[in-house]
């Protein structure tokens, strides 16, 4: 056959996907596979026997990463990598992470089908706790590969009944021995959901990321000052909720007020003493930027600051800032970007650039390689919940762009 | 010596309290002593060993009310009854409550020191729970002995770690066999710290509250849709925390708005999932409204609800509201009220003409009948917090107060 007429088995995609959806399943239609669970451990003994089938060579890192590589022309050459996670959200979908994972499956396995052996070898990769709900950071183990984060830091972290990750990757039996330390990469793909409304609003199949936006988190404490309601008159009350209240209109208005591409966002928000009859007099509540644009980023930022300083000042509610975290924006591989896209039409699916506003563990892989990502459309823009959705046919659609993609980029020759 | 130069022993009142307040005493400087708790029991164990000294006979209910009653000239009159509660908020204050019990101690005491005995009894109580900390509701002794709550429920409500109050009443030994259930009632007064700042803003020591407000609790749900901060563009999201936000600035807003002595607060607030990187899709959050004036408090609430729901419509934010408790106000005895004011001038003391803005055991006392309270000020106007403070000199002003008046009013034949 012409090699330009390759397609995925979309239907043998979907039923890998249904599989390991049944692994974890919630009663609402979603997944629950958290980071070195028996229901994360399942799903990997899964993927590694459909390797083995594959006869591709499997490994497993001390971070619990897991390899499997074909077999290629020229093994000594720098191989192509295909996959993202495996592990999920509490009560999370069907799709995020996982889709990357079953994608490279089904590339290697219609390789298989074809006998194609690529001029170098394709590795595809399951990375340990991308979401990092079990244990934080999220993307730690692509973190450890690239040597962004230390190992042994990482194995230390704890989830919230005090499991140490090292002990928990010994009890699932996936604390490997080959070292987890990058190496020479050729090119890494990830497929993935959007996790977005824009793919569906536009109408197009195939998202095209030119990278990752820049993501700044904030933590914000109010003090004011707790008395009983019923006595205290609204003069001269200095109630932490109500300068909290007035911060968190600020930053839902702050994208429309600096314009681009910016997204800000109050996730998380503690009250004290959270009592009904007790004006508050505590309040913690976060504050997500992300933007393209770093500067952008820092810029709005600074006037949010003088903002909630601003309200503070007025509330006599006296404030406490922490910049708790920055991360600049990734900026993808501009040739293999443009081959996602190209690719892409050529195989006749509609196309859209667009930057990534979740981080991915491509984040880290850009570090060490040429990386790209392929989006394709989450219905309503739903993830992280059972509802998650994504139709066969575009899970089809990603995994075709997959394929040709990493066909295309295993077979180049070094220069 | 005649009997209007007749006044208690400062010094030892301050003893009693200062003695009290060891009991569960904090590091911050407060007591936290909550209902049927062992410091709980220890305090009530004091305070019946000051009672038997003063050889009042001490009967205990069935919900660990405690009753001291001095003899008096004829026995079979209605009595005149002062007090108010042992228990403590957490981390709350050393004057809350136990100013009324120790105050009524000190007119016993002074009466035994002058050998003065009155025309109708005497008699001091502790209610049991007055905080409703530990266990909801809060009052709820003072509820049955009035008949305004059913024992046998009360007897079934629960702390956090599921403990049933019936237990406890037992396991610290004040599970009285006497039927919890009110008798003919003369008068009742309650000494109690102010709670507010109104009578410092004002400089008065006594201030003399005509009843307690009318007390309206509200629950309200709102939904909107959890996504992911970064791909979820700000145009189209259904914030569940920014709708509450504005809703917060309008219950805060409502005072200045509809005239009155109206206030009105949110004190608690619960935020789904809570997480920093999803977009908040469910918050639920209380309102406490008060006011004299309970149809101005009904209108307020009706406009307030209006405004929730525009709110959410606007913000494609479903919203459900529960009613979930309306107290009307309280008025105490004109006659009674009088006799504070008059009282407290008549020994030299300035006086405020006020509400209270906060429940005590006196709205359910003024069931039964004729009822008035004396307030004394709060430093700062703070309560129920550690720091919470009242000068000794205040302290001293109200228990004379409270003596004159309990000594006046005990002297009343049946007409």
């Amino acid at each position: 056959m012409n090699l330009s007429d390759l397609r995925v088995d979309g239907l043998r995609l979907r039923r890998s996907l249904e599989t390991m959806a049944e692994i974890g399943g919630t009663s609402g239609g979603g997944v629950q596979r958290l980071a070195l669970t028996p229901e994360d451990k399942q799903a990997r003994d899964l993927l590694v026997s459909w390797l083995e089938e594959l006869e591709t060579v499997v490994t497993v890192d001390e971070m619990g990463n897991i390899f499997g590589r074909s077999g290629a022309s020229d093994d000594s050459l720098a191989p192509v990598m295909a996959g993202s996670h495996a592990d999920s959200q509490p009560k999370g979908g069907r799709f995020d992470g996982i889709l990357g994972v079953m994608g490279a499956l089904e590339v290697l396995r219609t390789f298989k089908d074809h006998g194609i052996q690529t001029e170098r070898p394709v590795v595809l990769v399951d990375w340990t706790n991308e979401e990092g709900s079990r244990f934080a950071p999220a993307m730690m183990s692509s973190g450890v590969w690239s040597g962004k984060l230390a190992r042994d830091w990482v194995w230390q972290r704890t989830d919230v009944q005090g499991n140490v990750l090292v002990d928990e990757l010994e009890r699932v039996g996936y604390k490997g021995t080959q070292p987890c330390a990058s190496w020479p990469l050729h090119a890494y793909y990830e497929l993935h959901i959007e996790q977005g409304p824009i793919l569906e609003r536009a109408g197009k199949t195939i998202g095209v990321p030119k990278g990752i936006v820049c993501l700044h988190w904030y933590d914000i404490y109010v003090d004011g000052e707790a008395n009983q309601v019923g006595p205290t008159p609204m003069e001269g009350r200095r109630d932490a909720l109500c300068a909290s209240a007035e911060m968190i209109l600020k930053v839902r208005d702050l994208p429309a007020s600096v314009g681009g591409d910016l997204v800000a966002t109050v996730g998380e928000l503690q009250n004290y003493p959270n009592s009904r009859n007790i004006i508050p007099d505590h309040v913690h509540f976060t504050v997500d930027i992300r933007s393209w644009d770093d500067a952008l980023a820092l810029r709005s930022w600074e006037r949010l600051r003088a903002d909630f300083e601003a309200i503070a000042a007025r509330h006599r509610c006296p404030i406490r800032i922490e910049e708790t975290w920055r991360a600049e924006h990734t900026e993808f591989a501009e040739y293999l970007v443009d081959r996602v896209s190209s690719t892409a039409e050529a195989l006749g699916y509609s196309t859209l650039r667009m930057t990534s506003g979740a981080g991915h563990d491509a984040t880290y892989a850009a570090t060490v390689g040429p990386t790209a990502m392929i989006f394709v459309p989450s219905i309503a823009g739903r993830s992280h919940v059972e509802v998650e959705n994504t139709t066969w046919e575009d899970c089809t659609a990603g995994a075709n762009v997959l394929l040709h993609c990493v066909l295309q980029t295993a077979s180049e020759r070094p220069a």
